[in-house]
């Protein structure tokens, strides 16, 4: 039997193939004894066994159709109706029924945007919050002005259908089917062909490690999609490779190959790989690699890991899992330490302007020596990775969100952080509003739909930030209030100084030389902290320190000043507090 | 501060250093606030820290003094005192002080054996029932003969220190320290030196992804030498990559070094390492093997994997792990399911002659389909690796002593798989005794001091084996009964017809041309079961049914025969059932 005649290789869920007739396809090593049957119009169709316990019918169906899968279908009290597990659209949510979805009715206006990485610039969205709409279709009419800004792709912050209306994303169920509450997989299309045609890719960001716990037994009911062999730090490890692991694969896969085909995203972010284990010959986060390119050989993965590892992006050839670019969040913390001074948690170990010199070079700040909070040598170097295969970013919403309140970069350190992170010589991330300045905040919210887990996450929210002692007297957000939700909401108040600063940024940022920074020198002494990146005939300098410094240069001409009161002199650039200057 | 410059580079453990001084130096992560000290001669001497939990001082010691750490020195309750984890000599066991060993003091006589992995034949030995005094020495007078038989290597089952007198040696405690009953250190280097004058290389299994039951607590007083992060299945998970694990890494590489380096190990078989977790940018079997391969690019590294997965054996800058050579078990279960017809377990899946016909070209016979046994898709295709990267065998100590009654393989087999063992282009390994047809079971035996260890092992063994109900009445042997380990050691009665094929087999291995299978052709219906492989000028011919047949071959000479009664005729060979030929 050839790999691609396994049954679970077949397209899984509900798929239209012709003229008023829908393929139905379910892995159900559960609750199959007594039948497998799909529930269309009110009537259950017993589905036929095509062997590794995948049962399939084509049946007569439409576009909208509403369904569920039942098992036990000749159980004495009556078979388990359940939503389909590749479910591409959920309108009702996730205890709702599963609808028949035709991705081929959707009629597209524009072309791929195409995504060249050396020119991408990501903006990273979250759908609920980037419009008081909070929906795909309302998102479109920024599209246009971050194009123009010179955003290049957006990343779209996870739409799997995941419980309630409200929610960061990362709690998803339904791995295929857009939100409901932000317009469905017809609203995605719309903003996606809408993005496409302002000149934008899109990225949308997938999660992989783990499943919202309010799935978990709607899941479970077909199969173990999940294994005890490994620990994740957000629940059951999902199985990638234990037993019966090969129809868990597809349906991930398929999910992945579905956004690329048929929604025609241009790429995907993968929430944190390092809590994806497979021990496997064949890791699925290769395989998955493997998949996306051969759909569209220019299709980005871009993987948020936390192991520094170079493997990551070293091709197939080379033993790496090959994707295109990963997450660097050392920069971000090396950058984010020196502009605001904090010292707590993960920003323990950084401080140093060496530490962000070396970032500069390659953003693995750790890549092989010892980590103090990890308590462990961590990382290893990535000399032979191209620059554009990293992803660096001053904000995110994990940076902003995941503090007790949500607050943003603090306003004095912002210009020197986005002069960075804009003119390093890597894929820069900019965060939702911080290109105008944006005050409101960005707090974790949630509109869980169990109250076991809505306690539990509100609770644990309180208790972790508890241990500073600092926020115990002030009340920690509620993640399931709605007005928490509502806060996080962009105002779209600009200051009118870092709109302009972020626009020059990116223009600037298309005349720099490719490649990644050369010589890098830096001072760190109670009577400065400076830093100077050459990069072609280019040279940033940057003061670190509260006070006014000259920092040295050889250059003719001020190409751009993140504060007005920068000026150069004859050997060096005269930099404020917290301030930047481009010089050639 | 460069990587080396780490505490926990230097040598742990005790190190002898000039005229009659050794450096002392442990890792202590736990019972340090109270004093680190190390007791000689029953004087405590306190040790100095050197960061990151590492304490060390140089003190007046010989070679074969006794010594412990004591934590928390200055306890009220008084200090606890406790052998040393990288002990390199335990002479009164697991639960007696350490010893101080000078390796330097052995004089070599021979030099090292060399390698050339395509002429490697090795010979698994397990000291204890090698012989009736089951020690180190008395090993020695066998060397000779088996290098005249054709053996090149013998594999030593473990030696690290494990509980009491008898064992199989996977429960070892102190990998460092050869087993006082078999002889201890100076035991095991007469050893090694006899083989190598004997012109026999020495391959050590060592056990790095558990540690035996009664020696976690010892371990653990020092430091979080286990992590949870990770499941294994006999028990906790040894800390490759947790907090801490720098420490724990080192233990581990120093004792593999030590091996090579001081007792002239010429490779090392590292026992499953499935079962050793790694998920950090520097993997523990990654770096060991540069490790190993740094004091002699000729050692030799060879893995047991029960993944299939031919990136063991690619070099790293493949993104291999490196190792020399890996176990190849599908090319054992194949043919054992031919020449016995056993079906259970793991052997369910077996028993198609195009199996073992795939596994002469490369072993993993599962390089990617589904495996009804581990009911996924498993493995992946090894092409790429050169034949001699593959270790076959028709018998080993755990398929012979992980049977109920530890019963070799059945007499009327025994040709016919030897046959195809040792003309395989794999590198072949013989499980002791049965070069000449040993008929002694090989029994799962043990010594453990702990009552409830030597209890849940006992009760375990019977419960494992109650599944199958043709045992039930019958009495498995207790693992903890001396009569048990005597049993299972070799009665060296000789069947003068298997010992004479096994000298020619080998005899002939040499003449057969290097690399791969060429031709494989097989038959397997009622009428015959039959294959052909194909090896240059020469072809393997084998009848698996139990009836003779005539096997379609061209040649002109019958070079070598498993049964006399085999004939080669116009066109074919003629063979009794189990039986094989070489032609040319």
């Amino acid at each position: 039997m050839s790999h691609a005649a396994y049954p679970w290789e077949r397209p899984l869920g509900a798929t239209p193939v012709d003229d008023g007739r829908v393929e139905f396809r379910v892995w159900a090593a559960r609750g199959r004894e007594r039948g497998v049957a799909v529930r269309v119009r009110g009537e259950d169709h017993p589905l036929e066994p095509e062997g590794y316990d995948i049962y399939a019918a084509r049946l007569p169906a439409l576009h909208g159709d509403d369904y569920e899968f039942v098992l036990d279908l000749h159980a004495q009290e009556g078979g388990r109706a359940l939503p389909d597990p590749c479910s591409r659209w959920q309108p009702d949510g996730l205890r709702g029924p599963s609808r028949v979805l035709d991705t081929r009715r959707f009629e597209w206006t524009a072309r791929r945007a195409g995504i060249n990485p050396p020119g991408l610039v990501l903006y990273e969205l979250h759908v609920g919050t980037f419009t008081p709409q909070g929906t795909f279709d309302a998102a479109i009419e920024h599209l246009p002005g971050l194009r123009e800004l010179g955003v290049t792709a957006i990343e779209v912050m996870p739409i799997a259908e995941f419980p309630g209306r409200r929610g960061w994303g990362y709690d998803g169920v339904y791995l295929s089917a857009a939100q409901s509450s932000y317009g469905g997989p017809d609203g995605f299309q719309r903003l996606v062909d809408a993005a496409h045609a302002a000149g934008l890719a899109v990225v949308l960001d997938v999660v992989y490690n783990h499943l919202g716990a309010s799935g978990v037994q709607a899941m479970e009911a077909y199969g173990p999609y999940f294994t005890s062999k490994h620990e994740t730090f957000w629940g059951k490890s999902i199985n990638y490779d234990d037993a019966d692991c090969d129809p868990v694969r597809s349906w991930v896969l398929q999910s992945a190959e579905g956004w690329i085909r048929d929604f025609r995203v241009d790429g995907l972010r993968l929430d944190a790989i390092h809590a994806i284990h497979d021990e496997s010959a064949h890791p699925i986060l290769q395989v998955l690699c493997e998949r996306v390119h051969a759909l569209d050989h220019r299709a980005l993965v871009i993987a948020e890991s936390g192991q520094n590892d170079p493997r990551v992006i070293r091709p197939a050839r080379e033993g790496g899992l090959g994707h295109d670019a990963v997450w660097a969040d050392d920069f971000h913390h090396a950058l984010r330490v020196l502009v605001t001074g904090e010292r707590e948690g993960y920003y323990e170990e950084f401080g140093a302007v060496a530490d962000l010199g070396k970032a500069f070079k390659r953003p693995f700040v750790h890549d092989g020596q010892y980590s103090s909070f990890r308590r462990r040598r961590f990382g290893a170097p990535a000399r032979d990775r191209r620059p554009e295969q990293f992803v660096v970013f001053d904000q995110n919403h994990d940076q902003v969100g995941n503090r007790a309140f949500g607050d943003r970069l603090p306003a004095p350190a912002r210009r020197l952080a986005a002069f960075c992170t804009l003119l390093s010589p890597f894929v820069p991330m900019l965060f939702m509003g911080e290109e105008y300045g944006e005050d409101a905040p960005f707090l974790f919210f949630s509109d869980h739909i169990d109250e076991e887990i809505a306690v539990a996450t509100r609770e644990g929210r309180r208790r972790e930030f508890a241990a500073f002692t600092a926020f115990a007297a002030q009340e920690i957000p509620d993640p399931q209030d709605e007005e928490t939700f509502r806060r996080s909401q962009l105002t779209r108040l600009p200051d009118p100084g870092v709109e302009a600063l972020y626009r020059r940024l990116l223009e600037i940022r298309r005349a720099l030389p490719a490649g990644g920074a050369d010589e890098v020198r830096y001072g760190d002494d109670p009577d400065g902290r400076w830093l100077r990146v050459g990069r072609g005939a280019f040279a940033l300098a940057c003061n670190f320190g509260g006070a006014a410094i000259e920092v040295p240069v050889e250059a003719s001409e001020l190409v751009l000043a993140t504060h007005d009161a920068v000026r150069l002199d004859d050997g060096g650039v005269l930099l404020p507090g917290l301030a930047g200057a481009l010089v050639r």
